[in-house]
């Protein structure tokens, strides 16, 4: 493109201004765009419009359209059974992947499940029952082909802290039936989450709050776990830093013992170690996974040959054989019991959901395939149901285990059912082995397990981009850790809710000025050769207008004014006539936003300032139909643009560029 | 200005697109202008920028900037106490308005005194008493000139319902100790509300929930004036509307006193009429002004000369002489009644400042003055607490006394001084005469000054403009109605939160169209003539982009997409290679906002196709940047505006005008 075509070019953008051919104008100002207003929606399609966009923002319904009926069942038992589906095409290559993955998370998953079954205060034949039905729910009725299904470590910690603040873990058979009731209704809790299409409500929980969560229940976990790593056998039930440091260092003098300490030590490292191997090469991940398993192998021959039970090493000792008994009979439906067993299902359920779904949703990104929140949610539901009648706790996605199950080629939700065959077999066979597996291993594999939950580069560029989601992120973090799981998953929601409660109320406003040769007008602050168009002030509002920021807009843009006309008067330059607010950002604006504006227009006129509008949306310029406020300022006074306004208040200023 | 200037003006517009000069233009494309960086502010001045405009938006100390010590304390002393300043240039005339208002607002407040004070449960003088405290220690500390200080109906009935849950009235001197403890905490909560400049807290209740809540409120107080209205001796305690009329039914056949209901109805007929005089011609209003002393006046003499007490007509009876006497060892400041006094508190004292920063701002627009919220909480706070000293139970501004005040040509503050005089007057001299008042009189005046309180008009304006203002209106309504006042309460402080969260969850996103003949991207469905660019899909999207609607957003602008790919496949149409995201309504981002984007980022280069962003604000820029996310999509492609990235992505289409 040669020097005169451009030049050409910059001629006919003459015509790209929002001022139209001379042909159109009339009078002394050009014609210009009108705002427009769209046709008004009659009350049922804008309320069903709402509704929809709210509750079937994916337009779940969108494939059943125009089919014959019997087309419409299959597609909703396929929409219900995602295994319907991709079973068509499934082959050998892809099983292959499956099998190798799932075996891998199967031997990972063993030792984690009795591990975490004792976190939560369950007998540990229990996280074993937990790896066997619900990963087969999941691989039927969920969508994710990379998630891996089982007990996790902080819903265990938190399902154990909560329910031992109702029975005492001692009370064996109330305190795990309380444990199915939870797991009962941590289960209804999301199979009506997303049957009512609710499931935005976890999106609540901040991205921030839950690295700091996470980070904070990893603590706790691993300080738990100083009381098998050190043998210490009397020890605070409480799980913040300070009782649990205290427990550890009262029982310093005779409480801690050697053989456990020698054995829990020597096993971390070597864990901690093979997980840094696989993580360096991810080539080696094979190692970081099977490591946990050779360790409880190789660490209950090695009790079992020197019989180190008799030297105070604590070992599982009690493990129940064979599959998961039913249980529906052992839950609480009546008694004092089922509002605790509610209100605990349905935070551990809230928790498990965010869990689940934040691996369903990274890996769905990485292999660039579309996750059904609110199906998900009605498939881990019904496997948590399913799992309260057979003996399981709560189940979701484990962010350790599914980073494996990924790495080692899976290719469907098959290789959960290859892990649960395995869980099977060794419920069935070798389940008794576990009985001389010494405690500090299985405490060594919790921690070498959650480290990873301390995400701390996370945190850093949480702290780099957001100042407030980072005060979220720690106070969630250290809400876990100085006071409870409960307290600090409070803290974090608490902390998300005030971030978007305090965006709203103090919204930005901002001065906008002209940039040099253009009709492009912006925040004189981000670009300082913007320049203020004289008796003009253009003031820019960076939110909806709603009751609970219109006061403070209005008179943030009253004390604007008040700034600039004190600025003036120092300069003795001429005084503000005009005075327009770019209603570009602002989405909405209620009645009470309404009444804001009104107010604004009367103090303005008392000061002969005239009020004008740029760019109101659809939504808005509605709303100010509806209000009369239109007709209150005056429709010549809404203008398309900044530019348009200022054509019509000041044509030379547009002139002399 | 002649055709010919303006095609010359049209010419010289060739220049104020964005796109400068040909002589700084290189290569292919035109120069265009950067987006602005401002320079990064150290931490320190952000947040304490940000703090500021929190807490301090309306720059309190500015008058205080640059002045000596001496001047200093004046100006403080002047803040604390208004009535400095305003006494100055106190006239003559002025105290001539001030004194009819004020002898006005007197004969209004003694009869509502008693009635309100029936309401709460507590013996009538303390109504009395707090007609004359109060509205001393607001002349002096408040800054609205109009307000009229007092107890009022809706906190009446809100503290007397709270109060008998807690102790029943029979039980007058707890109950009454109760009151006292609960009016100190309701002062306490409103000072420190107005000391650490939350005063922003009340702005969380919409006014659509205001107008819903007073509303109910004024039915469920009409309802319980039913009790003497109809002269019933047995009544329930609850104030549901189902409750209440059962109980006037169950009494018909012999509960319903003749000779009250004939008195009752014939004044309330009185009151009504004489109120709509007042209305209808505003010369009038000292009629509806006068009407209910002249009811009482008249009433009490009937009852007095015909001994109508003893055919069953209720009346006064007790009434004490005097003024206040002192009550600050009357407040339970440990015991059980501690925690519920500070409940009731906190609930009364913010429904009494949301009440009086109503009426305060309403008459400060009226008149054109400013009005501090934070520093009339502090006075309304220390008003409260020295009322809790004084036997008086929690006081505001009155709607209807207010309005009078109002009308009788009000000053300043000084009409409120004149009522405490009549009302020290009453309280010393007459008091005992009210002994004959009969309580049907005393509830006729209670229905015609809260009947002003349903507001059809204004919830019809409310259904008007927004759709789920009006649930939120008629939700507080129906709660207060049906259920009970605070329950109504809560229904609508939650729906107000419903709504800012919904609107933040599921923000509006937009295809953008080029206006024929300019540079202008506006919403095709808002401006029907606005035509798409082919190959290049503009989306626009209406909020801040934070954790609660990272992800909608993200997989809403690619539906957007897949729709846009399926209608060009089957117009057989070029496919889409460049998505622009309008970013001029996005005035946050967050760090999950910031992952939305990379993984949109990668879906998109999948589907080979160019993600550009236009006009991010100062704040998002920045976060783009510190997380090198601006690297990832290319600096070049973040654009000053849509027009800008479509001179670079199809020149041609801007061409083609």
């Amino acid at each position: 493109m040669s020097e005169h075509t451009t030049d050409e070019h910059k001629m006919k953008e003459a015509d790209i201004t929002s001022t139209p051919s001379p042909g159109r104008h009339s009078g002394r100002f050009p014609y210009v765009h009108k705002v427009g207003k769209p046709p008004k929606q009659n009350l049922l399609t804008e309320l069903s419009n709402s509704f929809k966009e709210t509750f079937f923002s994916d337009d779940p319904l969108h494939p059943f359209k125009d089919q014959p009926r019997s087309r419409k069942f299959i597609l909703g038992l396929e929409a219900l059974f995602p295994i319907i589906s991709w079973s068509k095409d499934y082959s050998f290559a892809k099983f292959q992947g499956d099998l190798i993955a799932g075996l891998t998370i199967a031997s990972l998953c063993i030792p984690q499940d009795i591990a975490y079954a004792k976190l939560a205060n369950l007998p540990p034949q229990n996280g074993l029952y937990t790896s066997f039905v619900p990963p087969l729910i999941y691989a039927s009725m969920g969508s994710s082909r990379d998630i891996a299904i089982g007990p996790v470590a902080v819903v265990s910690l938190l399902i154990g802290r909560m329910l031992q603040d109702v029975i005492d873990p001692k009370n064996e058979v109330a305190y795990v039936r309380l444990a199915f009731t939870a797991t009962f209704f941590a289960g209804i809790t999301q199979m009506i989450l997303g049957i009512f299409r609710l499931g935005f409500l976890i999106d609540f929980i901040s991205h921030a709050a839950i690295v700091g969560f996470m980070g904070g229940s990893a603590i706790t976990i691993s300080l738990q776990q100083l009381k098998f790593l050190l043998g210490i056998e009397k020890f605070t039930r409480k799980t913040d830093i300070v009782s649990v440091m205290r427990s550890v260092f009262n029982a310093a003098h005779h409480g801690w013992n050697w053989q456990t300490i020698a054995i829990g030590l020597s096993y971390l490292a070597f864990l901690l170690i093979s997980k840094h191997i696989g993580k360096r090469n991810r080539k080696f991940f094979w190692v970081s996974a099977i490591a946990p398993l050779f360790s409880v192998v190789t660490s209950t021959l090695l009790v079992y040959v020197t019989h180190a039970e008799d030297h105070g090493v604590q070992i599982v000792k009690h493990i129940k054989k064979g599959i998961n008994p039913p249980s529906a009979g052992e839950i609480y439906f009546s008694g004092e019991y089922v509002s605790h067993g509610f209100k605990i299902g349905v935070v551990a359920g809230m928790v498990a959901l965010t869990e689940a779904i934040a691996i369903g949703r990274t890996f769905a990104a990485v292999k660039d395939y579309q996750l059904d929140g609110n199906k998900e949610m009605v498939a881990l539901g019904t496997m948590n149901l399913v799992g309260s009648l057979t003996s399981c706790y709560v189940a979701t996605g484990s962010f350790s285990r599914s980073a494996v199950n990924y790495m080692a080629g899976c290719q469907t939700a098959v290789s959960n059912i290859v892990m649960s065959c395995v869980v099977l077999l060794t419920l069935q066979l070798i389940t008794p082995l576990f009985k001389y597996t010494p405690l500090a291993i299985l405490a060594s594999i919790i921690i070498s397990a959650v480290v990873g939950l301390v995400d701390v580069s996370a945190a850093k560029l949480i702290w780099k981009i957001d100042k407030f989601d980072f005060i979220a992120c720690m106070g969630a973090f250290f809400g876990v850790v100085f006071i409870t799981v409960e307290k600090g998953l409070l803290i974090a929601v608490s902390l998300s809710f005030a971030k978007i409660l305090l965006h709203v109320t103090r919204p930005r406003t901002a001065i906008l000025g002209k940039l040099p040769r253009t009709t492009v007008y912006r925040n004189i602050e981000q670009y300082p050769d913007a320049t203020k168009v004289p008796g003009i002030l253009i003031i820019r509002v960076d939110s909806a207008i709603y009751f609970s920021n219109s006061n403070y807009i209005k008179e943030r843009i009253l004390r604007w004014l008040t700034e600039e006309e004190e600025q003036l008067k120092g300069k003795h330059l001429p005084r503000i006539n005009y005075l327009i607010v770019e209603m570009s950002p602002v989405t909405d604006i209620d009645t009470s936003g309404i009444h804001a504006f009104e107010e604004l227009y009367r103090s303005l006129q008392k000061r002969e300032i005239q009020l004008a509008l740029a760019n109101p949306g659809t939504v808005v310029i509605e709303k100010l139909h509806s209000s009369k406020f239109a007709d209150m300022i005056g429709e010549n006074m809404i203008f398309l643009s900044v530019a348009d306004a200022l054509l019509t208040f000041s044509p030379k200023t547009t002139e002399e560029v």
